[in-house]
């Protein structure tokens, strides 16, 4: 079966392999909406929910937005809020707590730029503490890097944030990521947050050293936004339509011409920006407590 | 049956449709390898080999470079070299002639931000024969405009050059834009031109009115590069592997979910840099008497 | 002495040269101050009042903002809606008419883009008023271009402009542009509007045929926010505080190393994005009946 | 006086200022032509020269390129062989050892972003010797990181450094930045390497804690191009001419509208590019036995 990134997504997969939407044993989720968009938890408890939908032990949530289509100001600022809200509730924060910022991806591959786009709008504050403390004083302790991807860098990301780490000693990390999906509807609609942490490169490329709690030995949640699906994705799921045997068949041979090739909206440009403007809308409202119609006057 | 921008797959799929390669009444074809390159030319010389290819009456020469994970500096050079022989082959100049590059295309869009590239690196000299006549006298007359898409502008792209042409006079354009293939390996691999004209938008996006002679009244040369495929393309071949029948009804039904959606190399931003720089290098030496190795010096 | 775009300053160098600021015959000056911008109007009335300020006979409006340094959302909305007030008092349009918007300026210079990004959100229409009449049935009608400077077209802009008029018959032009002030504090936070025209190239490099309704034979309206300030001018200002004289003569002989220089804040590449944002916001809601908080579902 | 980045420069400010060129003790330069280019070596010997000039002992190698508006292929290969051949003059390398490039610089700031655009070029390795060992056996063993100014990161540049290279343990260090000059004419022109390291933000923004071998442990090899003047500069060289005492005064009370505004010239985005070719180039053939030619096998 094709990888998501998606605990949703492949709870649903599940079902619909199974053929019945009964409860997974080890999987609980539950799902609200709330002024259009809907937001839904998944939290895998054991070996088995594990093992069932390939995902690691810990807490998904998934903020579904409208079709892109759509984007508004409004929904930029639902989306900023229930992005708050999520990541709050997997973030245990006090007042003094300092948090690392990390946009993964290559910024010179479009639907790869989002961790760094979200970094260029990060409020960071760590430096100002002190040298200016007083014109930070309300404002949380945050730093963040976009430190590139191993193609870029030669070094394993893990690597370079342990290292970065040491320095500083943050007390928790977020990791902001572009995201592969098993379904075009998702891309750019989506925002998975999990306490279990992520690994470089899923979303485009390959997969890289994880960054998590154990890898790093504080608390890791990561933000993701499913951006492209494999080519591969969408041919078999068009053979699976009519041929399931043809479609297993395919999965074993899968053509070099669509090994490389994503699949993308062709508006992939502005959902790039609109989903970063929410993931930095979100972030900075949860980190600083600034109302987020102040924020440009700190991001610009 | 797909759409494609090229003629040499669009004589491809009528041979592979038909089951037979012998030759197609009102189509001559022919091919040649040149340092590694295959330089193809497709005539289509009367009405039944425009209804056979969907196609223009007219020539169509195909240059095909080696995949773009090889691409180099001497594939650089050889594809500026034939691109030159080939656009000459088409445009009957002589040295008091002036001609007009349109770089079509949506310069926010990456795929589709090839025309406009390649106008950023166009040797423009009209203004100078009024206004510096000794500092270009052994250069071409050429002019340029990247008028962007018509989503952008309200304006049918026709009716923008119309009106220039109105204005300005050339004896002939060359028009740029990025094509739709129906393989993915075409993509920043194949370069085409005609002496049909193009429509712009048929690689991204919908159909426009028509650029050619017939619209402009004077000569259109097209230069087009595949940078995208449908990604319904790649899920009909999928399909077509294993049953013609269900591919047959899939195109009746193409879901919602996979249209608007493009399917690109992870590398296209890359591949966008080095197919301009071809286009440009073999256009900028075709309407200027400039060596290869000089044009840094009149582009920066 | 030095050139300024800016009418307001051309008076404020003739109150300073005479050393007084008593009324110049044939300009008249209006200055309110508004929720902490400052909005005036300089009326250019005979030749006595072009002579004197050396600019064309018309209305020039300012539109003066904070510091770039404060700026925010509030003063975002704020300095839309003066926009908007100002250009529907130069712009006498109805509901059937049909405006042209043009960016001038070159996208690749960093200070120069500001007309093209204000293109890239400005809503157009034209188009939709045939193929999709519902779905615009309450916008205006509104068509625009960023055709490129000279130096990269080969053409004057005025010739390109002339030849879309032809083809598209709008009632008005809007012709935005990057100028140069006398004074750094006035980068980014300026706003000029005026019925006189422009000369594009004016704010970089060489100035071109000017766009104004005598050669266009409509009315144009243009909008313009210093970018740059020339180099020579700092040394000139610098040099004419300590002696006039000294400074009349650095006049005559201004070091070629200063010519072709540019001095911009070191945030101008933020400043570009704020100001774009206000000229677009003003623009769009002045030719269509849109909130300004709406504004996002149709740009994007 | 002014401060500027460059020895050499530092050097003719001192002949200027007591003027004469006699040997200044402690300082030691020298200079050579080689196919239009200037190659001069200053080496700081002792405190005293370290006092006279301003700079840490050590030895500055500067490489004079013609003005950029006669930039071409050739110059860029001349470039590129002269800053390989000084590199590896300061650079005592041997084929096993491991050396980390640092691009430094905001690369949202236009004259800024030299650092990050090196590094998008680099030939990176290091990862390659564990994964794909015989694909690199021939190059050398490279990593690179830009990881931002401390304005966007909240962390001192130093700190990240030291933490990657505890994990990563390189024998040297290469850092690129933009630098600050006294003149405008040596924007784009010119090329400092030195072995006393950098101060990042020294071009453009407040200073920071300096990178180099006391602070890292491990040779550090500076590579800088200077990109900006201070806008003050311009107007106190301008004063200077006619004025010493005023010029004094004026550096007293650097008026606030100047601070904060750069001077650079209008064709920087292109310079940008141009100077980000040759440090690249010349990066990568010293670091990797790569012919110039074949370099854009490597770097797409």
């Amino acid at each position: 079966m094709f990888r998501t990134d998606l605990a949703l997504e492949a709870k649903e997969m599940v079902h619909e392999a199974s053929g019945k939407t009964t409860e997974i044993e080890g999987v609980k989720a539950e799902s609200q909406e709330r002024d259009g968009l809907t937001i839904t938890t998944v939290d895998i408890l054991n070996e088995n929910g594990k093992k069932a939908l390939g995902k690691e032990i810990g807490r998904y949530i998934t903020i579904e937005l409208p079709p892109h289509s759509s984007f508004c100001e409004a929904y930029y600022r639902l989306g900023c809020i229930e992005l708050k809200k999520a990541l709050l509730s997997l973030l245990d924060l006090n007042k003094n707590n300092e948090v690392l910022v990390v946009g993964l991806g290559n910024r010179e591959i479009t639907p790869d730029a989002l961790g760094s786009l979200v970094l260029q709008k990060l409020i960071v504050t760590r430096h100002l503490k002190t040298l200016a403390p007083d014109a930070v004083e309300e404002l949380g302790t945050v730093s963040g890097i976009a430190p590139g991807v191993m193609g870029m860098t030669g070094i394993e990301t893990v690597e370079i944030i342990k290292g970065i780490l040491e320095k500083t000693n943050p007390s928790a990390i977020i990791v902001i990521d572009a995201l592969a999906s098993r379904s075009t509807k998702r891309i750019g609609t989506t925002i998975q947050l999990c306490n279990t942490g992520i690994s470089p490169g899923s979303g485009i490329g390959n997969t890289r050293k994880a960054l998590n709690s154990t890898s790093l030995g504080i608390p890791v949640i990561a933000i993701g936004v499913p951006m492209v699906v494999d080519a591969a994705t969408i041919a078999f799921d068009a053979i699976y339509e009519s041929s399931k045997p043809t479609a297993e068949e395919f999965l074993k041979n899968i053509p070099d011409t669509l090994k490389n090739m994503i699949v993308t909206p062709k508006e992939i440009d502005k959902i790039l920006v609109n989903m970063s403007a929410i993931l930095s809308g979100g972030i900075n409202t949860a980190l600083h407590p600034i109302p987020l119609e102040e924020l440009s006057q700190y991001t610009g």
